[in-house]
């Protein structure tokens, strides 16, 4: 799956990827209103807000990147209608040409970390049958519980061909907490990236292996040491944007190839029709607004890569 | 919630959870053969198959225990229509006075937490109406962003009277490969242990906090630190039958007042007529050989409790 990501990559030469992270509030008055209109007030009502609200996204700019990144969250929230519009957005994708990372951030103990795999990027079989029942090609993972919770994601990567981003280091302000706490001296997030490499050489591409991490936009000089770290491992670097993140602070997170990181913004991409910058397009044309930012984002890190060059 | 629980264990002198964990091999052929006659070999089947089972477990069980735990990922890997199932189980169980724990160890930064918390312990807005979607009493949720990513489920609990569990040391063999290392000559366990104490100070009930701990039946030793380092805080042990630990492991889990802990059982109980000790009940008896298997745990441990007195 890396080598397919990495070809796209290359083809539309944006290393980056929009998080489909649909908060109601960025939602379109109008877009709510139709989809109420239709579904009432209602669990219903608001999957159906998401829906067509991702799909104009979608449409607007499945040409210009490689991946999209729907974080389950913000559909979970809603129930089983939420994660009925998660199902068909990933379907959507799919028949889009986009590869989709699914940000569950799941794990726990070996036999449920097996039914997360199965689900989220695996089959399960009833009966006679089998299905593939969520079908993201990518998902985030989280390694508290240590190898044999993460082992069950990587074999269904390799039978598959799918792939895992492991947390590492997150964006969010207190992930220093745990994560930065020195173990023999180095911190934590640095034995965890040393455990990706290993758990990544199952899985390795051509020249990557499909078994990544995440490191927060938020932490360039962490980002540095990590990318030596686990020089095959992908890097998926959340918090560019409204987190934080600059195209400038996002050079060290890539290899010398020009590969190696792929930089995720959400509320900065499907939410520009609300930034002054793209305040003309208004919200009626909020699927062109996204496009702008898009276009503005990839100019932003390939300037950033180039000037490094 | 957690003086709801403590009453509800007092009352059935039972501080037990039975782990509503439907693997679809744990489900007797008849209920499986019969759902998928109605459903077909379905994603829809096998979600009809694990309703059917967990109906008869609580059934014959709701009278004896205080709590039940779903482990939602047994649900999710059967889609969408796996979540019905587990949404239909969670109500069930409602409507029988059990306490709900949902095991859904779920986590992420600040936003995304709070939109996970939103969906399973508190409400969501959709325009002027307001919705509970899973609606769990307590769920378990995992450390490893730090505080501003457990901040927003704390603050749902304060305001929603629900409550938590979070993993601090689990019960898988290598749980020890992060959680085990040494940070300022302490083990990270510990250091989350009283976090969790902190954390829970803002959520006391009567004697104990809303805001409990994971800690696995699997380690007893270290069970017997973080019940000292955290002793306002309900710990939430699984990992006793089928993943080794014995009631006399368990004594230092509790308090000296007979209270502070609640001991999950999954296997053990739900696929109790597979053992050889409940197989006289057979197959189409599961329900009471998981009955008869709830009672023999009670008193195992009740039995440990009063000899440690």
């Amino acid at each position: 799956m890396i080598d397919r990501l990495i070809e796209k990559i290359k083809k539309t030469h944006a290393p980056i990827v929009v998080g489909l992270d649909p908060m109601l509030d960025y939602i379109p008055e109008h877009v709510q209103k139709k989809a109420f209109q239709e579904f009432g007030e209602s669990l219903e009502g608001a999957a159906e807000a998401i829906w067509q609200f991702n799909k104009e996204i979608i449409d607007h700019t499945f040409d210009l990147i490689p991946a999209v990144k729907p974080q389950i969250a913000m559909y979970e929230q809603f129930g089983v209608p939420g994660l009925l519009a998660f199902h068909k957005t990933i379907e959507y994708c799919h028949g889009k040409g986009l590869i989709v990372i699914g940000d569950v951030k799941r794990g726990d103990i070996g036999s449920t970390s097996a039914a997360y795999a199965a689900g989220h990027i695996g089959t399960v079989a009833v009966g006679g049958k089998t299905y593939r029942p969520f079908d993201e090609d990518f998902i985030t993972v989280n390694p508290y519980l240590g190898t044999d919770g993460i082992k069950p994601f990587v074999d269904v990567c390799r039978k598959e061909k799918k792939g895992l981003f492991i947390l590492v280091k997150t964006s969010n302000p207190s992930s220093g907490e745990f994560q930065d706490r020195l173990v023999d001296g180095r911190p934590l997030y640095e034995h965890v990236g040393e455990k990706v490499a290993q758990w990544g050489a199952e899985c390795m591409g051509e020249s990557y292996s499909s078994i990544g991490a995440v490191v927060g936009a938020t932490y360039p000089e962490m980002g540095k040491i990590l990318r030596k770290a686990m020089p095959k491992s992908y890097i998926l670097v959340p918090g560019y944007g409204a987190q934080g993140g600059k195209g400038a602070d996002l050079v060290h997170f890539f290899n010398e190839d020009g590969l190696g990181a792929i930089v995720n913004s959400s509320r900065g991409i499907i939410a520009a029709y609300k930034q002054e910058a793209y305040g003309k397009f208004g919200a009626e044309h909020f699927g062109e607004a996204s496009r702008a930012a898009v276009e503005d984002m990839v100019k932003d890190i390939d300037g950033a890569l180039n000037q490094q060059r």
